[in-house]
């Protein structure tokens, strides 16, 4: 009887590490929303809606974790320890990030690091803003004629600098996705210039799937003063590619390019 | 109040187009449940996990629209057609596609469709299996050395044809995701064979998050004949690069190689 009892009363420690999707709090998956509904403890970072947070009990424990600008308080090694402490200590641990956990997040690692102590570990995967986000604006990944296939980037490689990847890039005919590039525009551009792709289409989605969601359209050369006159900031992401023909804001840039192309 | 009368049962049409994720029934978005809940009609692919019907109201006609082998009976333009029809009819209709409907699937040619008729139309994404599937598998797209970026790609173009962006594909650094290449898979590994990649490992996951699921690791050199001795058949995903290396299948791989090395 005593044993049932202070079995009963630990917690069998667990870790799910859940994608959150691209801003949208209901572009959560059911499955992530069953993982909180379970939590004792929730780890969520910067760009998490914090409406999320409601889908966890009252008694779970919501710690931010996200890196804020110039803070190194929470560092991924910070966050790893944190996880596997509550773990040990309060039972299901749920690590909420933004997008999906695999693709550019470090959801890697913090799984690698909870199965070296043992810890059961699942993964819920979301949806990524960078399939999810072009496509709420009716801007297809893969299309007829335009494209046959999409490549995702991220703005920086693990070092902080342009990926090489980039050049490979600008060079195909993929529907080209830039992630956190926003900062690096004019060199992304620059890149894109070199391979002559000048008119080539650009979507910029700010705030992707939010209520604060801003999206402009143009080509590549005045890319970089568009994305400077709207004062778009990060999070956003950059769409390069023949696809962005078919927003419906590009009608106007194709009549402006006849117009020069007749004149 | 007869004209009050009549409106109120004319139901206003509309369409949402709505992504049923990679397989698992819980991995469609919280957005995706509640247009389903609020379903006249649901229009549902071959993919589409059968569960998800349930989410509907009981009176909601569920119609089958997938293309089954042969069977020519629902085309695109009949799904099209259909659509319409039903959202005039019945009220809100749901167009239900595996994956994330702005990917792959034909989700931007039934939404124009719809918009031509003035039809109101949403769009909720869902987890393409492209990237929610290799994460499953606890097999990151991008990862610190291994890759700085992932190029997803269509065993076939809209021609039945081999991309050619497979070749370039094949060049790159990056993590190269092939839908529905199985049926292709001697071509294409001919193609990474041909750009001096024989030894590059190689993942096949067939029928991802799904109770059936399978997972095979290899290298490029000989992931035809492993596909054949397991049996995997579509619907079936191929994910290349140094990235695969890291699951745990792939130690006894790269154990036989450095014997081989060796010896």
């Amino acid at each position: 009887m005593i044993l049932n009892k202070i079995k009963s009363s630990i917690q069998e420690p667990r870790i799910t590490l859940v994608g959150a999707g691209p801003g949208d709090p209901d572009l959560i998956s059911l499955k992530g929303v069953k993982a909180l509904n379970t939590a004792d403890v929730v780890l969520y970072d910067a760009l998490v809606n914090g409406a999320l947070l409601n889908h966890a009990p009252e008694h779970a424990i919501k710690i931010f974790v996200g890196k804020q600008s110039d803070d190194e308080s929470f560092s991924q090694d910070a966050v790893n320890k944190l996880m596997i402490d509550y773990a040990l200590n309060y039972g299901h641990v749920v690590r909420l990030k933004s997008g999906d956990p695999f693709v550019f997040a470090r959801g890697f690692e913090e799984i690698n690091f909870a199965d070296s102590y043992n810890i059961q570990t699942e993964i819920v995967p979301g949806i990524s803003s960078a399939t999810g986000v072009p496509g709420l604006h009716k801007i297809p990944m893969i299309y007829g004629d335009l494209s046959e296939s999409f490549w995702v980037l991220s703005g920086t490689n693990a070092k902080g600098e342009i990926s090489a990847d980039l050049r490979g890039a600008a060079k195909s005919n993929a529907t080209i996705v830039v992630l956190m590039g926003i900062e690096k525009i004019s060199e992304i551009a620059a890149i894109f210039k070199s391979e002559g792709k000048e008119r080539l289409p650009v979507a910029v989605i700010e705030n992707g799937s939010t209520h604060e969601e801003n999206i402009i359209v143009g080509i590549v050369d005045t890319i970089a003063e568009l994305i400077e006159d709207h004062e778009i900031t990060s999070p956003a992401l950059l769409v390069f590619g023949n696809v962005v023909s078919v927003h419906p804001a590009f009608d106007r840039i194709r009549d402006f390019y006849a117009v020069l192309a007749e004149g």
